[in-house]
């Protein structure tokens, strides 16, 4: 049986009026083939173009992968696989000659050609020059592509689940972990590994763990050697990558008496949170929802410089974005990261995020653990 | 002035007939432009097509940047820098056209036309399509890219160096990190952490760290929850990148006794390694230096299953390849990692992997860590 997000591709692409889709990103790749490359470690140097998903109308799969992902190629339900070495002892080719190879066997025994949609941004000079000479008209597919992975199927919603779980994992690791006198960076460690072991496997992070009132005023940022000391607010934003999805997660703490207005910062947050419970639900729009998110805060005397959140799925920000003005209904199936915050110099910043799945009449928080502000009043409930 | 490498970016360029470079591959990108990007997290959701670098033949250098490389773009020696917002509260067109944009605004400014040399495997078709329809002509720039960053400027190799003293301190905390009863993604992480402190910030770290008999054999893999018991190899080879550049190393550990055979393995490296020190200079090609490592394991009646090295700089694997056959001679100003490593089923692997800089007669070893068999032994020494 053909899956879910196969098909959806296939509408993609046919909404597009094309014959085939061929998709380059590695978010699109997995959502499209679920095969899934390792990303944290930039292109490999053992790769002659990128992992690539072609999708014909009728539901059709193929892949093209170099021989690092060939397992995870055949493990996929594509119907064809077209493998090249990315790394080979005897073999002095060039390995941008053999991904091309293997591209054109694949195009040739799917007989991809007509009408093909592409991600113009990330699909190679190579095939785009390969498919054009073999006479295909290019357009593109990443809107209507969008469009379609708004919504979960209940395969996805099972997967984020398990995100949200390694990001509870996490934010408790980083309750434990911080204290005075240590860096971001040995917190960060402590946190990764939190997360890393329940997955039993290296993740890729993104996401931030930055402390200070000025820094935690502009919103985010890798950890650094920086000291963490009595007084500073802490940022932990985690966007663990485990089996091809992305979780999300956003903690604020204060080492000790917080700074002065930061309480207010806080409650701030604290009421959008309680409103996005409250009010999030299939039928309003993505910017009305905004909206309310927004007032909460600033009805606290607070004001958030940020967005409000967005989707998540195989890749860590997805359509649509709770933004102003964002046109998009809120529709029962989305999964969205809502992340309230408030932001002030000379205070810091406070952003409270947490994964919810959006139902039938209202929303289910998928994030298991608890925004607290402080860290003892939080260690003594533990 | 302008810096060295963007001078060889234009020069192959030059040789391949073209007036303009254009760079897509983050390790190019950086080589030609010394702009740096996150690679540790994949594709940016913020990012409508990758971090761009034009350079003509007369040196001249412009960037296209998203506003969170826009830093990093602003600090380089670029001329011209276009930069377009990743993410922005208000602005709800699609990032991919505010990518076009401001790469159309580079390749306009920058009068960009003619025959124009790509990366074919990276080149986003979007940008194919843009220099297509200016009449421009595309050729591959890859081989002849390959062949200018074959060896390296004053300051690559003070860059290099640094992050062989970064693996210096990943595999020292390794030997303090492994005991039995340990996970290997415990261990990982202190590894990590040794690394990160150093430099003060997260880096991406690609290589293995795997335990076992079995593991080893099969050469590597990313750490797992894999327990670590008395007699087991362990495998560490690290290579992280920062500052733009790549390091790497590998050191192989037993805890307790090693496993039956396994000296035989371990002293057939160390064998390679002091004919790696001895016999390393200008004027032999790669091919030759491969014989002379695989000979000195077979020597002692064991056999090397990988290659026995490659470059690296902005790339964790560059060219030219220790592999069989290799016709490019070694020259003086190359940084060569040598791998020389012994192989058996049901007795595990060795692999011992230094940094080495080609001098006028001879080496340098710049990695300045020891290998190091037994664990009891090194630190009974330390």
């Amino acid at each position: 049986m053909t899956d879910e997000r196969t098909l959806r591709t296939a509408e993609a692409a046919a909404a597009c009026g094309a014959d085939w889709a061929i998709l380059t990103a590695p978010d699109s790749v997995y959502y499209a083939a679920q095969v899934d490359t390792i990303i944290e470690t930039g292109t490999s140097a053992f790769a002659g173009g990128p992992l690539l998903a072609i999708v014909g109308r009728d539901g059709t799969v193929g892949v093209v992968a170099n021989n690092i992902d060939e397992a995870a190629a055949r493990q996929s339900p594509a119907d064809h696989v077209s493998v090249y070495k990315g790394l080979d002892l005897r073999d002095r080719t060039l390995v941008e000659t053999r991904f091309r190879a293997a591209m054109e066997d694949a195009l040739t025994t799917l007989g991809v050609g007509g009408v093909v949609a592409v991600q113009a941004g990330s699909l190679p000079w190579v095939v785009a020059d390969a498919l054009e000479t073999r006479g295909a008209t290019l357009v593109e597919i990443d809107d209507e592509l969008t469009r379609q992975r708004m919504t979960k199927t209940a395969d996805e919603i099972e997967r984020l689940r398990w995100c949200a779980h390694l990001t509870d994992l996490g934010q408790a690791a980083c309750l434990a972990a911080v204290r005075s006198g240590r860096t971001e960076l040995e917190v960060w460690a402590e946190v990764r590994l939190a997360m890393e072991a329940e997955e039993g496997a290296r993740l890729p992070v993104a996401g931030d763990l930055t402390s200070g009132i000025e820094n935690t005023f502009h919103v985010g940022g890798f950890p650094t050697g920086r000291e963490i000391r009595e007084g500073d607010p802490i940022i932990c934003d985690l966007a663990p990558r485990a089996r091809g999805y992305w979780g999300d997660s956003c903690n604020t703490l204060v080492v000790g008496e917080p700074p002065p207005g930061f309480d207010t910062l806080y409650r701030a947050s604290e009421a959008a949170v309680q409103t996005a419970v409250e009010q999030l639900r299939p039928g309003i729009t993505m910017g009305e929802l905004d909206t309310l998110l927004r007032d909460a805060v600033e009805q606290h005397g607070a004001v958030n410089l940020i967005h409000n959140g967005h989707g998540i799925g195989t890749g860590p920000h997805e359509s649509p974005r709770v933004v102003p003005g964002e046109p998009a209904m809120i529709r029962e199936g989305m999964v969205l990261m809502l992340e309230p915050g408030a932001y002030a110099p000379g205070v810091g910043g406070v952003r409270l995020e947490w994964m919810y799945l959006v139902t039938a009449t209202g929303n289910e928080v998928m994030s298991g653990f608890p925004h607290v502000q402080s860290l003892a009043g939080a260690r003594a409930a533990t």
